[in-house]
């Protein structure tokens, strides 16, 4: 089996810690490829509407064109997961899904720890759209810019600790999940320090993935997702 | 006061129709300029997710090139309209928004008639995410492709009119929404047959953008509407 | 096009300070009358769901006497809305249900500051009704009688100020809704002070009123707000 | 104990059929006194939201005025309850409300069966701001005028039959909640004839008040209910 | 009329005060059956889901076994409604869902305070599956164990007492409910001393059952709560 | 990896078959035990809220004796889910919530086919509780005992397949969720009938274990899953 982890952002650096933490979980026969667009074909990070924009033509553009079982979109706003959804027959999951189904299979209520503040109007989108309005009992930034993440001496790891705390003793969250794949090497950790489970949504998609695919359960050809009137453009910076 | 008027579609006697309608309902001392994206830097028609992900992009693009004090997306699927935001401090509305928003001011209960049925979807999410699920008691798809509403000799009218009518006599509608910026021209006519408001988002959109920059409200640019870290980049079709 | 504004409560200061308002954001060819009852012919205030039931009464009576291309309640509770929708065929809207309409269009989340706590509830049930629970973040009461508005050397400014500079720093509203017609004159000044879009209910309804206007659209004559049975009483204090 | 039932229309007929069931459901030590407002002091029926802001301003006035354990409101758009609480400190319940909540408590589904159409949306509001948007599988308008209720020879009593069988058969209602005061003498022979329990809101509020009382739970005086600044006013027809 | 209350924990001092609060509030006419299981044949306190699931078939059990007009279960998490409704044609009334339904006919708002945290998830499912989201503004745990409430000495009464305070003037709550029928005793002392209406389940329950038979409505046995397959095991500890 | 899937009825058949499907989807390193109660401890079949109150016992006292990585309860009332949690620390999954997580990752909405029309309550309940209540159009029953799906020659087959078809068709349902265990070999031929993924609880229950033990993400033993005060008890029919 092959999942393909989609990083839409240009950032090797962190497309190949992604790499190392799905092919961690994927288990015994199942091949993971990560990738991500060359600079000038996508955004450098994903910290806004107009970064998600383009992301999501991005994420389109490369389900249309590489053969796998399986799809996981390593963003957390799940960019472009309905428009790759029309583009292949297996699995896609964004990961700030996939983390919020695992979440709420670990305990009743959990908590998102972001990036930016300015991205939390679309995870709030996106928990209300799968129905875990009721569970997402708060969501915290950490207002860490997307690349510091891959800076070892920043302060993000510390912040985004605290926030993570602070969702377990004070707002009762029962799990948090992480909302940023850049997070992906900061879960062992956190887990240990906060306590509860901590959900990174790279780990969760790649998991959800592997297991519809050996069920044999991929995306609903039906209606809204069958192949579309036109394919996903390839398209390039001016 | 200058409004514009984006189609992310290609098709020029689309965007000159919308127009058309913008002009009519502006009211004096409103200017209306009416756009759409050449081909190759646009889809043809926005018929599934993936020409959405294409014409968000577009309107992204449009809105941070052009001077305006406030821009109508004309697309019942508002691609880009997240985007538009963050790139202008004027209101930016989408014709899906604008209509339901009207549909619920002229009666308790609304249904849409839309193009095809693989974009009920969108529509769904629109409805969920703007709070008017309880308001919206139906949505049709006449199963017309977009650019068949260019064709005056097509059926398409006929089909949507049918789906207008059913929606009032056995749903209960008070106000049908029409799903498509195409459909701008069927308006009156509809109203007539039907009997009751028949809502084009196009004059609904442009009705509340000028009513809105003439009481001085645009959009707040208080954290995720703030101007983001990168501008829409200019892409082509490689 | 002619604009009825009906304030519900007797104060003439008030309607006066009203009428101004609609009239600054009406736009060219648009004219505003702006009216109140008599002494004895309707609640000093509108403070308690005691107060709204006569309000609703008059506003019921009024729009069923006068004519007008479309009608605006100027009053937060909304009170008598449904009633004249039954009794004319043009729009009729609340400016409660106008401001949270426009702040939804402003950003994602709204704040509602208002005068005494004991509206709240009312305040909530409409919020709830047009369907921006999700939208709506908080609601404060400044516990200022309404009348208190219309006396300068007043502290109201000063604690309506504060709510709703708290509502955008600690709740993250992205706009904020002013409670009360009365509140109409310090619009400009919040705006300023807070940062945010601040939403005055006169404006937005006169601007969603004018708009649907033009573009033909009144209230649905369909079941609901047909013609009543028995038309609005004409009563008086014993 | 005295429990006070208010019909808010002017049919003396109606008002004593609403009393013997009042008393028949009472139990040992409940006094019920069933009034209704004088011609010319309230709507002949309550059959749109224009007779029901004149009914809501009658309950109040009445409430004021009289002294009781308790009250219930006998007209199922539960008109004047909100100001009628803040007028006393015993329990103050609508029929539409008190049926709900004794079907919700009978069966986990149930459906309204009432007069006109045109009063279903202010069924639905109900239902909504009660919290029993789900439980409610349909509701149902036989049109038949309110007052027709009183005609013994009129179709009135097989046409609800007939929509409360459906509302079994066909949508899967554990109950059906009677919509109208006025149907309070058809609720025994329905139950036989349907054989699910079908809720007559007169009966629901009269236990639901008495056991109120019995417990010593009356309104909370806390803010919203608190006594209102003005009282309610003594109206007439001019 | 006899009404059965079951406590399904074995403590023998509690039911007692529970059959003392039943009888108090029954009224005329009416006899109070307090009952609970022998040790060994339930829990000691239902404490947890696993206490919850034995309390379920000891109440299925004893009402299989005996004869009532209606039943009330008496612990906070409604264990075994459902099955108890299969099983008779009476009413069932848990008190969660009975103090619930009193509550928001007392005010627009309530607060919960129970006993362990671990049991406000119950609680919340139970508010929900209800429909009193909206209603239900805070939950509190006094964090005392259950039979704890049977020690005078003991901390609990004190504990119990601010956090109702706390609910009311933080929070806004109307009402204030309490999450065990161990504090059915507390009820009177804690009304006085927060103000607003203290709702007490045993009374609530009691006081609807009492009204429902009075009325004739039992429980729906169209399909989910007709007689089931096999009836309630009679279990006993290996 | 070992996980153990209980089948809370006594049919060893029905085990057998769970255990096979299990073992297919479990992939490699994973070892499945499917178990089930010994007649006298457990229901002959889940049919009824009686049934499932017995059900939930015989699931928790399994999980508190065994030892696995993690838990599936196979019965699509979930019975006994919460209180297993608490006395394990690996994940626990009910068929029917990991039904529903997989059908809303394969498509937008879901449609759910079950044995008897009186288990529908349940369903909605665990529709409702996992936030699934707008992706769930339609659930219906095909009115099969559960025990006849052992019967090869009985009409379950079709009947089953005949309610999927319309889901499907009809309904416009994405995906279908089959609502029995006991349905778990029908799956394969029923996905290639209805053309969408039906999806098995089984299978969906392993894979999303086998996924979380990989991960390492079990049960939040923040508070309401931590280890109870009392373990579930042994209990056997007198």
């Amino acid at each position: 089996m092959l999942i393909r982890v989609i990083n839409p952002n240009t950032s090797r650096a962190m497309t190949d810690k992604i790499g190392r933490t799905a092919r961690e979980v994927a288990g015994p026969g199942v091949d993971v490829v990560a990738t991500c667009p060359t600079p000038g074909e996508g955004p450098a990070a994903v910290e806004s509407h107009t970064d998600e924009a383009w992301a999501a033509l991005t994420v389109a553009r490369d389900v249309a064109d590489a053969r796998a079982d399986g799809f996981v979109v390593a963003c957390f706003g799940d960019p472009g997961v309905d428009a790759a959804r029309e583009l292949t027959t297996g699995p896609v999951i964004g990961i700030a899904e996939a983390a919020m189904h695992v979440a709420t299979l670990a305990g009743r209520s959990f908590a998102v720890v972001t990036t930016l503040s300015r991205t939390l109007g679309r995870a709030q989108d996106l928990v209300r759209r799968h129905g875990f309005g009721d569970a997402c009992v708060a969501s915290y930034a950490a207002d860490v810019p997307v690349l510091d993440l891959e800076e070892p001496a920043s302060a993000a790891h510390e912040s985004i600790a605290a926030l993570a705390e602070r969702a377990v003793r004070v707002d009762g969250a029962d799990t948090v999940v992480l909302g940023c794949a850049g997070m992906t090497d900061l879960c062992a950790d956190l887990t240990e320090r906060v306590g509860v489970p901590v959900i990174d949504g790279v780990a969760a998609a790649v998991g959800l993935v592997a297991g519809m695919v050996r069920m044999g359960v991929g995306t609903s050809k039906r209606d809204e997702y069958a192949p579309p009137p036109r394919t996903a453009p390839r398209l390039t910076r001016r």
